[in-house]
């Protein structure tokens, strides 16, 4: 006889399996689907997550999930299992089936429109899908929870619990700090980085990075590396986890953190528990939190001595023009706060905040009805002008340079930030308990960092929500403080101020 | 108010995203997945199909359908759909969902299986697995037709209406005019085409493939070309048509000759009726009337002089080693009768019909019971023996060489040489009717042919039934005579007899 709990994990294991496949569907849109398939992929993906939702919201599961509620008999796994499942139901119930079909087909067209719209710098060509897109998500908003503001709703998909009234806070204490930072940065002498933006062919570029890739634990035969114009980590499922990157042949160094950053992704996917890996309680347990891992080896581990003291010489036999150049000055150049940077996925640790701030403020006002989709063109700039000092000079750096609103994510961004802030915590918890991470680091062993990322992280999947995962690993729930702490001291330290 | 016609019209559009989706899950899995991923497939394909499989066993699609056969107010199309897609829910009712489960992910395994195995050149190895894929291949006759031979109802699922006893007769006669055709060719002079198995780069072959793909009409927007062990015409529906070769650099015939085969599929699908592509009604006829395009294509067209007039300036370009030969020359390469080979992909004209039936012969004896798959490499290479007089050196190049049993695909290989006889009366039939088609194939034109395939077959899809199609475009139904005609007279010519 099947008991409640095991008919309750096939169900679930169906609705992993039919995620799953959204995930393969979305990659091979990106990186290998042809052009005139956009019209029948937008069906494919339609149907499928009409077909998830209905399994969703099948009666059958509410009422398994009512019962198992109140079963005192479940370990903790299994309660929170029950407790994630739960939370997806309760979110689906509420959105009606056309809605969800309507926002699948909708960011399907809105990321054709987006690519189009980007190459020919004109955000007015995806102004109306964008319109659309940014009407269904307040529809939805609406259906899920009517008397709450939508953008807080938005920000609960992909960060439970999180709102504007606690975000404020934290975003005003990053402006306090670094605004005055960035100024101290900017009237600091400037290094000398020119010399490190020499050519490099992508097919090296390619074989460097994945080199370096492979250092750091990731597991190729459970995934790949791919080229899109918008680097992503997808796939499905921790067995086939799929990053991408772009090589400008240009800038090395772009595509060089890039894949750090997607590595970073990739090995919370790859370190998932896989035992359960068909069930809700094994998921990442936020964007948030998966930021923390890619920005944790982006920045933390991938801008900072000890890494680079292991693979900077194979960077130097590979890249000519780096033979007579030291590690610190290499440094400089992967820390250089560039005062003329428009592009988010290509700034320094410093400014980075202030492009997810920027954004952040605009789709709360996009959702509160105080801008129009017309008129955010104008909105970024001037924003861009305020915190950063810059104009871009058209829309493809500025307004459209991210994938994000193309396939209808809003409250996306803010996660960025709190990834940051995550990183901090973790990576300095990390090294107070594994004092030998540098050293080993520099030696080219990520096993006692991977191993606490692995413990504290990865297997824990969302056994434990937010502030509880943050507070097991580091003592207490988010602070920006020792990402600040790290902030200030790396950069007077770099630029001497 | 919604019709019932458009009710069902809506219910079969996602059967048919769904079996989409399929399309896309094996494209990947075959051309890009990471090997680890094997298992998480296995579980995405097997719910993606239940789903499917519930979706079209689901009461009101049958009630639908029960109201529908009996309205004489649609049309034509509107009445051949309701058949079409009577025809898969009779099928399925049949089936349960655990059987579709089961075959699903084993067909997954058997998969991976078959590669290493091949690669191993041990069937051994593969025979367990085989074992239970004709096991489950069984179960699902009995389901659908306890009281007719297993085999016949696996015949019914590539070609409707196909039954050992209408095939034992054609192949009859086929082997009756072929032995002694292929006798006789073998006792002549034997042609030198040892010039031309000089090796060329696989980009190289990639290029100039890719070329006359592209002049046969295939639209690459609407498609891809990529690499895999087993060639294949995949992906989803019209507007997503893949296909895949592999470049063996020392014969690059097999390679250009297999990529114009595949861009025949290619050619059927792309040119459905679009306004009809989410409903069975549009879908190809069968297997043997698919494989009657590849077929037309590779062998009628692009085994013959009018093509090559065309075609072959261009490759004597590219290859500098046909530089100084003459088309003649050339096409008695291409129609090189190579009594050395294993190989059914390889195979010219004249042999491929008795590797076909040899199929047929031991896929009749396991579904029998007269013969067991531990057995089959003995009887595999003793048919071998009799009909063609050569033994593969190993599994390999034996009874491991096709991909089809390892998904579980029994009963298709009949449909190899029904298209090869179907694409001799199509062929004929055009020529009869546009005696101008040899002379614009020897300018590179492909319309008038083209034109005609697209609107007696492509458009037609499931229109009309397989002898009602065969029997409107060349007015008669299967014929094995035009095919024999064409093969004495070509052979005849080409080797003096």
């Amino acid at each position: 006889m099947t008991t409640p709990y095991a008919e309750l994990s096939q169900r679930l294991a169906d609705l992993t399996a039919l995620e799953e496949v959204v995930g393969i569907l979305s990659w091979d849109q990106e990186i290998v689907m042809p052009s005139g398939a956009a019209e029948a992929r937008g069906r494919q993906l339609a149907t499928v997550q009409v077909v998830a939702h209905e399994r969703l919201t099948h009666p059958r599961l509410a009422e398994l999930l009512a019962g198992l509620r109140q079963d005192a008999t479940l370990d903790a796994t299994q309660a929170a299992n029950v407790r994630e499942a739960q939370r997806d139901v309760v979110k689906a119930a509420r959105v009606p089936a056309e809605l969800v079909r309507a926002l699948a087909a909708t960011a399907v067209r809105g990321h054709e429109v987006w690519v189009h719209a980007r190459k020919h710098k004109n955000f007015q060509e995806f102004a109306p899908v964008l319109t659309e897109l940014v009407d269904l998500a307040k529809a939805r908003a609406a259906a899920i929870a009517p008397h709450k503001p939508a953008y807080d709703v938005l920000l609960d998909d992909y960060e439970p619990g999180m709102t504007m009234a606690r975000l404020d806070p934290v975003f005003a204490r990053l402006k306090e700090v670094l605004l005055p930072l960035i100024a101290r940065v900017r009237a600091a002498p400037q290094p000398d980085v020119a010399w490190l933006r020499q050519p490099v062919p992508a097919e090296t570029q390619r074989q460097v990075g994945e080199a370096i890739v492979r250092a750091m634990g990731y597991d190729f035969t459970c995934g790949r590396l791919d080229t899109s114009v918008h680097p992503f980590c997808g796939g499905a499922g921790p067995t086939d986890v799929r990053i991408t990157t772009r090589y400008d042949e240009g800038a090395f160094l772009g595509s060089l953190t890039g894949m750090i950053h997607e590595t970073g992704h990739a090995l919370y996917e790859q370190g998932r528990d896989l035992a359960l890996a068909d069930q809700p309680v094994s998921r990442p347990r936020s964007m948030g939190i998966h930021e923390s891992q890619s920005l944790l080896w982006e920045k933390q581990v991938g801008h900072c001595a000890p890494f680079w003291q292991a693979h900077y010489p194979k960077l130097q036999q590979s890249y000519g023009f780096l033979a007579g150049k030291p590690l610190s000055a290499f440094l400089q150049g992967v820390n250089y706060v560039d005062p003329n940077n428009f592009i988010r996925v290509a700034a320094d640790e410093l400014t980075y905040p202030l492009h997810v701030i920027l954004r952040y403020e605009l789709e709360r006002e996009l959702f509160s009805g105080t801008l129009a989709v017309r008129d955010l063109p104008a909105a970024w700039n001037a924003r861009m002008q305020g915190y950063l000092g810059i104009t871009p000079p058209d829309d493809a750096v500025g307004v459209l340079q991210d994938v994000h609103w193309s396939g209808g994510a809003f409250g996306y961004f803010p996660c960025y930030t709190l990834g940051a802030l995550y990183a901090a915590q973790f990576y300095q918890t990390a090294v107070e308990q594994h004092p030998e991470i540098p050293e080993q680091l520099a030696q080219g062993a990520v096993e006692p960092l991977l191993g606490w990322l692995r413990t504290h992280v990865h297997k824990v999947g969302s056994r434990l929500e937010t502030d509880a995962l943050v507070t097991a690993a580091t003592g207490r729930p988010l602070d920006p403080e020792p990402f600040l702490r790290y902030a200030t001291a790396k950069f007077t330290r770099l630029y001497q101020l």
